[in-house]
This record gives C-alpha cells, structure tokens and sequence, in this order.
C-alpha cells in the first residue's frame, strides 16, 4: 500500500505524457478555393485567365484547388456561345472542374438567353455579391485583366 | 372541476417550457461589408460602379450590406463637384448609406481641397491602407474598373 | 527514502504542470501585410506602385507593415535590368524591406533568366498561387494598375 501513492502518482503523470506529446489530429488538408473576376472586353486578361487557372491547378494539384471565374460587365461576352475562339479552351477548363459563372445582373443588362451562353457556363444572381460571398466563405479573389 | 386545477399548473408548466428551452437570441444577421477600389480615370469602371453598388444593395438588402468606395489615383477626380455628370448618382449612393471616402494622399498629390471634393464625400488618410485596414476587419475588396 | 519517490514523482508532475496550464507565448503583434499584384505594361500603375508602398510603409510604419509586389504577365518586364527608369525606385523599394517577387511562370513564357532580372528580385514559383497563399495567410491584396 505504501507504494500504491507513488504508483498512483505515476499512473497520472503516464496518462498526463500523451497530453503533453501528442499533436491535435491534422484536419485533411483544406482545398485552396480561387475566385476570379473577369470584367473586361477581349483582349484583356482573357488569355491570361487560362495560363492563370492552369499554374494554380499544376502548382495546387488539379484536386487541391477549387476555382471558380465569375464573368460580368464586358467579361460575360466570353461565355456567348458566338466567342467561337475561346469554345475549346473554355469547354476544357470546365471539364476541369472550373466554375464558369455568369452574372445574371449583366445578362439581363446586355439581353443574353441562356441559350446564348456555352452549354456548360452556370449562372449566378449577381457577379460582384458573388465575388462578396465568396470571399466571405474564405475563398482568395484574384481580379483577372491587366 | 377536480382536474382544473393540475390542468391549470400542467398548462402554466408547459407554457414555461419554452423559455426553459429557448435557444439564447440569435445576434442580428451580421452584414456583409464590401469596400471597393476606384483607381481608374472615366471611363473605366465609373457607370459600373454603381451598377456594382445598386445590385449587392438589392441582393443582400439595403439594411444587409455595408458599401464603401475608396477614391485614388485618377479616380478621385470622380468625387470633385465639378464633375458634374456624375453628381446625382453620387449624391443617391450617399443617400442610400454608401460611404464614398477620397483619399488624402491622392488629394495633396493633385492640390485637390476639401471644398473641391462633393460636400456628401468623406476623406481617409491614405486609400491604399484604408483597403487594408477593411480587408483586415474582414471587408470583401472589390477592385473597380476593367 | 521511502518517501523519497513519490516526491521526486510529484516534483515531476508539478514541473510538469506548467507546460500543461502555460499558454504559448503571446506573438508580437502582426504587422500588416499586404501583397500587390503588377500585371500591366507601362505605365498602367508602375508609378504608383511606388506611391502606394510608400504611403502604407508612412502611415503603419516600415517596421509596422510587411509588403510583398508579385511581378507577373506583361507587369514581370518591370523587374528587368533593361528598365533602367525604374531600377533606383525598385532598389530603394527592396533595401526598405519590400519584396520584389517574379513569377518563375512568366520568366519561362518569356523567356527571361534568373540574369536578365535586377540583383534584388526574389522569385516565386507561380505569381497568381502566391496571390492565393499570401491571402490565405491573412494579407490583403491589392491589384496594381488602373
């Protein structure tokens, strides 16, 4: 019994050890999230965009980036179907992964159909509360054009 | 008659009972805080601004959403009365809450005075650090113009 | 002696309280920090880079600020040797702590080495992955140019 104190103590300091070596659990790496604004007529930053999402999804990984373009004012006319030059490239990035988003504010503005825009462009309410939401939700905001 | 009584307590029991579970007041809806950047002569991004403004105020709500405009470089001179053109429009977006600060700095630099500037504008130190300091305080930065 | 382990145990676990109940040391208070995008040709913004470093690095002061210009696209031809104009500006810039970065992804799509860029530039591996980084570190960003 004389020893069951130390024992006791030592139990306690044991049990104490892993609290004091072990690390919290790492959370899964979270996905880096990229917001880009395109806001401008051709030609500006209109070939960048496409160097831009693709140098983030090599230097990320295409599964550790999360990207998403939102095209407004004079940048919606990318995702008119009649862009024929820009089709391929577009077509492949959302193949991709990437989020090609028109702003509804500026469809209505410069009268654009659904049927007007690629096939595989989606749409949101407004591209800047857009660009707002995002950045609210952690995603970085890069502004696309020169 | 004999059962009124417990009913009576049963009833005053149970009508105590949500405010035993209440859950504590939910704060009020945080705003969404938007600051944006004019930094362009006209006409580069000038009528979009407030195309910009007018669609996150109609999105999130007028009572939703906190708008500041920060005016340097080239774009101050949008805030000097003699810019006359833009006059209502500006004086409205004040009107309906929108902060529109001119930059020191940029009002030095261009001999601009405080009565040059549209009596409903305010004034930072520096433009550049005050888009710092919203980013800080967890404002979404929108840059303006193309 | 008898005695002696259970004490020699409770020192240990009183040594070892300190570090179970200590809070990690309190961090000296962040600087800002604030990156820049440069991704226009002359003249669009080379100008006023410099005025805007300069009046974040007067109003939070050089040792209260920490300030990154990522160079990529048409805006890496301003770390050049060539741009003779600018090398005073950009050197005062570096020895006042600002980190001049070019984006390797650029220097390869234009071929420029490692030689053709001033002495002072650092280099980092994607312009626009760095934008992203930095603001998931809690920068601000800031888009140069117009």
């Amino acid at each position: 019994m004389k020893k069951s104190i130390p024992v006791l103590i030592a139990v306690m300091f044991a049990a104490a050890l892993p609290a004091l070596s072990q690390e919290p659990k790492a959370p899964p790496p979270a996905k880096h999230k990229v917001v880009f604004e395109l806001n401008a007529p051709a030609p500006s930053g209109w070939d960048q965009l496409f160097h831009n999402v693709e140098n983030i999804q090599k230097i990320f990984g295409a599964e550790g980036v999360q990207v998403e373009v939102v095209f407004f004012g004079k940048g919606l006319t990318m995702l008119l179907k009649k862009n024929v030059e820009y089709a391929d490239r577009l077509k492949e990035a959302a193949e991709k992964g990437v989020n090609l988003a028109a702003c509804q504010n500026s469809m209505r503005a410069m009268n654009v159909k659904t049927e007007d825009l690629f096939p595989f462009a989606s749409q949101v309410d407004s591209g800047v509360a857009e660009l707002v939401r995002k950045q609210e939700a952690g995603w970085s905001y890069i502004k696309g054009g020169e």
